[in-house]
């Protein structure tokens, strides 16, 4: 069999597993080396491929497409810095638990380190970030081989999306000639297989659950306690809302709901659920009201500092926390206990085993007071000039059923946890939490956008500009994109910090304003753009923006000073309520 | 001693000894974790600090200031996904030899590893992409201590820039707080030292030499053959023209120059100097022809394909490849001879001990006829329509005096090759030739630029459109930045090769054409935008701009077949022409 024929066969039989094994998007950067691939992505009738220039960004975008759809996504790029450009996505997916299968074409081994142009090495090129690497071997096509590279398919799908899902780095050298040759019969059947068929590795893979012994025993410890508190950091699981707080209402006890929870909105039940903690936290007297004498923390850590301060004044509580598979999300230092199980399956088995516990209902009961009084402070006050808070808020009122939302780091996450209170709308809140990067945002929203669902970004104006070649996308592929842009004309979180202090070099290191109209990038992305002055001109224009595929940016503009003035202002009445109503 | 107190005096004791070693240039991304270092570096008299947002940037950005300054420059981010987009320029930096100081400032141990945010793994976080990584410890002021983080500032320095130069990375904890107290005395002086002062460990570094014996050696293998030819690749040594076109016109042999290599433009003689080969070594009749009986490299290979293909059909032949100190690079797997010894020194050493050969001059003087042929087709006919070739030549006809180019990869360092024929005019070619990607190319044009003289890019549109984060910096510091944007709405390079044959997919995975009107994004960064239609316009266009400050955007339009057709054309008429004369 001579060359193109054999690099057609190896190379098809390979996209063709990856199919099976229920990949259905790749995400492709422009190249040469990568053409045996490229083109037969696209050739396979079954995937979907998504052309991005910028790798950067492409990676975050493919990133974005599977925390949507939860599945693996693939990557492909040419050889040298291209690759190098999937870095910082590959970290973020490596600690935010999102499945990629990161495929990298490479110069034939005779051409690395002897100073071949666009040589680099791509062995190990993601050191510990990747769950797995494979340099896969020059193509060859006997049954062997073929079977051999279908392998290397479904095993590296299955790695990606197994316990911690994560990236997989896959390196495929190639030789000249690149171009395959379709004409050929048969390409994508798997051979030697005589009479019977290929058995696509669909793996069936379980959940963890707790034995009844463990159930047992950790039932026992809890009952000895009156006072708890259940913690939701991110999920993923779309049965978990209705699983924890099934749980919680039976126990009679609050949990403390993470804007990327999936708790604060959706049908289940929310009487039990406390969201605005991260206002009323903040206070060292009312932390001390509310000392639990136990903790059920459900995945990472929430966003907000103030339980942050209340998780490191209870090192001497009891506390649990539960990873689906394995973890070790822990930064307090504190003494915990993890308990490593299904998060859903967890709850409905303690449900099973312990239907009642005997909790301290007063101690709910004051949490409950705490939300209400800080909830209502919290949706005062429409201003005259429109702030972070009216937002989320207006966003939450007008966003559809069943769409998404992914929201930027550093600022506007901490507002979505202030702001965005329960609510009965079915809509999924993500953000790139593994990292907290401030890169990758638009990228990672448009590719949550391909499953078909209408996306909202929520970004500051540094997550837009680091990030402003993502733009492309939603142009290039008419995708639904909403871009709500808060505009405070630099790094606001930085005015709540120490540094805000140092008033010499504060504005250059820290406040960095761009000085820049981000309305050329959207008109250059033909994209809609909208400044908003108002809650109810935002809510306007965004509930347009909805109805309209395409890119949508709708900004509002913000004072960094005045939005710290503001926020402590709130938190300083809030505050004054709740320890004016102990009394 | 307090904690602030400690961490100012480690600090400001690390990045004094920086600028000892001579390092005069920080660029710095915005972050709070890097909080002691970037305030200790903005207060430091003797640094200039420049705020770049977009990390990917502004290691970019360092990278063109340190191949403009041949000085180690130093790169600052915070901990997280901001190191991990340092990713592409240290690769490339790795590759094309430049010295880079990366500093990132990370969380104390105690925050790795345990789900804290903003925490990733960075202890070898490049891996065998820098020179050397170090952990650095927690700040400590000790004399002992003090002592130990100047010596790794010194030793950090020398190390980028010994050798074959490259990346160094340095990894600093910090614990909260992280303001310094520069209200502190003394805070900049090295301690412990009681009567006598710190020698600033600036080393001297020399020269490799070959040694008489040496010399010796390779003068007699040499004076074995009568037909040589030697072969400049990229240079960064400003004596090295000079150095080698007097070595060629005693020896009488003819020096193929790549752009890169500083040889076609500046004061020495250029008699010798053939810089079309690349357009009449296409044709195997003529590489026949010109067959060499040995071949001196300096530096890594040209840029031109053509001189592969001569190369490879010249296995049989006598080869040296040239290294100012080390490195593999001879990517046709030729039996080829490695010489280790300064490009300069060897020149003039070569030339000192044999001042003259009896080489065959009939062979010098094909080389220069053909050469001559060449350049008269390439610089004929100005086309209705402005071509690439129009625009490169129109470019070295204005373009001042000490100034410098930086060249896109892909098409536009391949135009060059083409186009840029010999010069008096002094003037920089640079261009990202370590790992040849289209990344990064606006911000190490701008960061080139800092150096005070003006910098014209020259630029694809996929280019500019990846790196266009970059324009932010010219903007923002006022720099002089011309970019001469060639835009043939996609990648021009791919219409070249077999993939164009391919019409069903040719647009989408290699056309790329992005569609995209870039005179929105050089408004939105406050530049100057001007579309030329012709040569004479160009010309106009870039002689106002080198004569101002800030961003100018030159564009052109171009169409990718009628460039392949007119390439060929050329090319063509060329072969035409040397063969006819021939007979």
């Amino acid at each position: 069999m001579e060359h193109t024929e054999i690099l057609t066969r190896y190379t098809a039989n390979f996209v063709d597993e990856l199919v099976k094994s229920g990949v259905t998007d790749v995400v492709i950067s422009p190249g040469s080396r990568s053409t045996p691939m490229a083109l037969t992505f696209t050739e396979h009738p079954s995937i979907k491929e998504w052309i991005l220039i910028d790798e950067r960004s492409a990676a975050f975008f493919a990133m974005g497409i599977a925390k949507q759809t939860k599945r693996a996504v693939a990557l492909l790029c040419t050889s040298g810095t291209a690759a190098a450009n999937y870095f910082p996505a590959i970290v973020e997916s490596h600690y935010s638990r999102v499945p990629l299968l990161v495929i990298t074409a490479d110069r034939p081994h005779e051409l690395r380190g002897v100073g071949a142009p666009q040589a680099i090495e791509q062995v190990k090129l993601y050191g510990d970030y990747v769950k797995e690497f494979h340099e896969m071997a020059l193509p060859e096509a006997t049954p062997e081989m073929l079977n051999y590279v279908r392998n290397k398919a479904a095993h590296a799908v299955y790695i990606a999306e197994e316990g911690n899902p994560g990236p997989v780095h896959l390196n495929f050298p190639y030789r000249e000639p690149l171009n395959p040759d379709f004409s050929l019969d048969a390409i994508w059947e798997p051979t030697g297989y005589g009479d019977y068929e290929r058995i696509h590795q669909v793996s069936l893979d379980g959940r963890k659950r707790l034995t009844t012994k463990q159930l047992e025993l950790l039932t026992e410890k809890l009952s000895t306690k009156k006072k708890g508190v259940i913690v939701c950091g991110p999920q993923v699981d779309e049965d978990f809302a209705e699983a924890v707080t099934t749980l919680a209402a039976h126990w009679g006890i609050p949990i403390l709901a993470d804007p990327l929870s999936q708790v604060r909105s959706g049908k289940h039940a929310k009487d039990n659920v406390i969201e605005s903690y991260d206002a009323f936290l903040r206070n060292a007297t009312i932390r001390k009201q509310l000392k639990p004498e136990f903790i059920i923390r459900f995945g990472a850590m929430p966003v907000s500092k103030s339980y942050l301060f209340y998780l490191k004044e209870n090192k001497d509580v009891m506390q649990f926390a539960i990873e689906n598979s394995a973890g070790y999300r822990e930064p307090t230092g504190n003494n915990t206990e993890f308990i490593f199980a299904d998060a859903v399956e967890l709850c409905k088995d303690l449900f099973s085993h312990a239907p009642e516990m005997d909790f301290n209902l007063a101690f709910l009961q004051t949490w409950k007071k705490m939300n209400y009084i800080a909830k209502t402070e919290l949706l005062h006050g429409a201003e005259d000039q429109i702030t972070e808070g009216e937002a989320v808020r207006g966003l939450v009122d007008v966003i559809p059923e069943n769409s998404s939302v992914y929201v930027a780091n550093s600022m506007p996450i901490r507002d979505f946890d202030t702001f965005m209170l329960t609510t009965d709308k079915s809509f999924t809140v993500l953000a790139n939490r593994g990292a907290n990067g401030i890169d990758g945002l638009l990228s990672s929203g448009s590719g949550a956008a391909t499953a078909g669902n209408p996306v909202t970004i929520v970004s500051g104006d540094l997550s837009f500009f680091h990030d402003m070649n993502g733009l492309l996308a939603a142009k290039h592929y008419q995708l639904n994109v909403t871009i709500l842009l808060i505009n405070n004309n630099g790094g606001g979180i930085f005015s709540f910090l120490s540094q805000a202090n140092d008033k010499k070099h504060f504005e250059a290191l820290f406040g960095t304003p761009l000085n820049i109209d981000f309305q050329h990038a959207v008109t250059m992305y033909g994209g809609e753009y909208n400044l908003a002055n108002t809650e109810a001109e935002l809510k306007e224009m965004l509930t347009k923006s909805f109805q309209e595929k395409g890119l949508h940016v709708i900004e509002i503009k913000t004072d960094r000073t005045e939005n710290v003035d503001w926020h402590r202002g709130k938190w300083q009445t809030i505050e004054q309520e709740i320890l004016k109503g102990k009394e």
